[in-house]
């Protein structure tokens, strides 16, 4: 980082575009890219092919400059008090990065036989989603679908992942399109519901491949799409409480998948 | 509510008591109570015998006049513009309460022989708590011990139990104490842990009742404390990722406990 300039202007275009895209979907989309926060995000080793840009304080380069794997030219350096107002948390480490969205994959090619899906349908707190996806990654699950969720590339839908984003397969589509697909490929759709008299979720057989599918926080899926579903099953709950919350439902039924 | 009085200032007594009680542990201890906020909570039948004070907005107040099965002693109107300062969330409701803490139960009443019982030791985040205590009530566990967590009624701790924390029997108590009391039950004691050699969740026989023990949510737990437990377990990961998060890792284990 030698000559380099230091950043100190919030109007400056790498850090104005920073900003744009972890505030706006519309932004993300239109350029193809997003934005990540944080050391362990910023310099795992699955996230660097996609890092077009890091932009990092004085102070944490000289933390982390042995970490950084990139060409100067894809480093900006600002000074701490831009990276505090960039910053999405209390107290930033003052590593940023604007990374290339990954190209789509065809429905196609992301649903294989005998796979394990977890879908999502209607989610819309991205810490829930950010959760699923770290969850399903540690459990080995085959890839998650998200159809009427918030963008997965909202900021706090990446950090919550943990980086699992970058390494469990991921689609946004639409709901009768993939159900259609698991159809196609003989895997089993199963819908998740709050009701007591459907089957309970441990007499259902996932050993050859299904896509579970899980509704909205608060009114779980809409009649048509459990319709759409070749089966329904519930968690069957003990006493008067009236449902677990979204993640923790989530965090069971993969645990199931995966058992 | 006839001829009651509207308060408008924060330097109510009652009102300032609240605040107090909101913020403060020690308070907590030291005045033997707690406080509650939230329409659900507030007019929750198990709630309603600790509840010493209600605290309520006029607009409240003639939305759910007919649910305040209070006398009216109990109850004291306030502005809505104090009710917007007391709060905790951005919209607040406008229904409060100040309860009496349950007294203290023994620890040989607390565990019985045969019980299932979840020990969070270290554990800081009150949300992590609330969730835990939610869902081992959904799932009908026993009881939750909290060893060296942040305060059983800590509003956030409260709040995320959504009511659980008046339906499942909670202790907080000493780790060598309570560890003791499972071993003159005979109950098995398990320390939840990260190390691939352990034997795995899925293997442990929690058939005769079982206590497992969580620890904190970035170190786990100490050395001495999993040497104080009969087992250990671990719960088998695929690939790269670290490890669950504390609240994805305790709805693994209970789901297992009660499954």
């Amino acid at each position: 980082m030698k000559n380099s300039e230091l950043i100190t202007s919030k109007d400056n275009p790498s850090v104005k575009l920073y900003r744009k895209l972890s505030d706006s979907k519309k932004a993300r989309k239109e350029n193809g890219l997003f934005v990540l926060e944080g050391a362990r995000l910023c310099f795992d080793s699955s996230t660097l092919p996609m890092i077009k840009l890091l932009i990092i304080t004085e102070t944490a380069y000289e933390k982390y400059c042995d970490k950084i794997l990139l060409p100067d030219d894809n480093i900006i350096m600002i000074s701490d008090e831009l990276g505090n107002k960039m910053s999405d948390t209390v107290n930033t480490q003052g590593v940023f990065a604007i990374c290339k969205i990954p190209a789509k994959t065809e429905l196609s090619d992301f649903v294989k036989c005998g796979g394990k899906y977890i879908v999502l349908n209607s989610l819309q707190d991205p810490l829930n989603i950010g959760t699923v996806i770290r969850t399903a990654d540690a459990l080995g699950i085959d890839g998650v679908v998200l159809c009427k969720c918030c963008d997965l590339y909202n900021p706090k839908v990446v950090r919550g992942t943990m980086g699992s984003v970058f390494r469990i397969k991921t689609i946004e589509t639409d709901f009768e399109d993939i159900i259609s697909e698991f159809e196609e490929k003989g895997i089993t759709s199963f819908a998740a519901v709050v009701d007591k008299s459907s089957q309970s979720l441990v007499d259902c057989d996932f050993s050859n491949g299904c896509a579970v599918v899980i509704g909205n926080e608060g009114n779980g899926l809409s009649k048509e799409d459990i319709e759409l579903c070749d089966e329904k099953f519930t968690i069957k709950m003990h006493g008067s409480i009236e449902s677990f919350n979204a993640s923790t439902a989530a965090t069971i039924i993969l645990w199931e998948m995966s058992r």
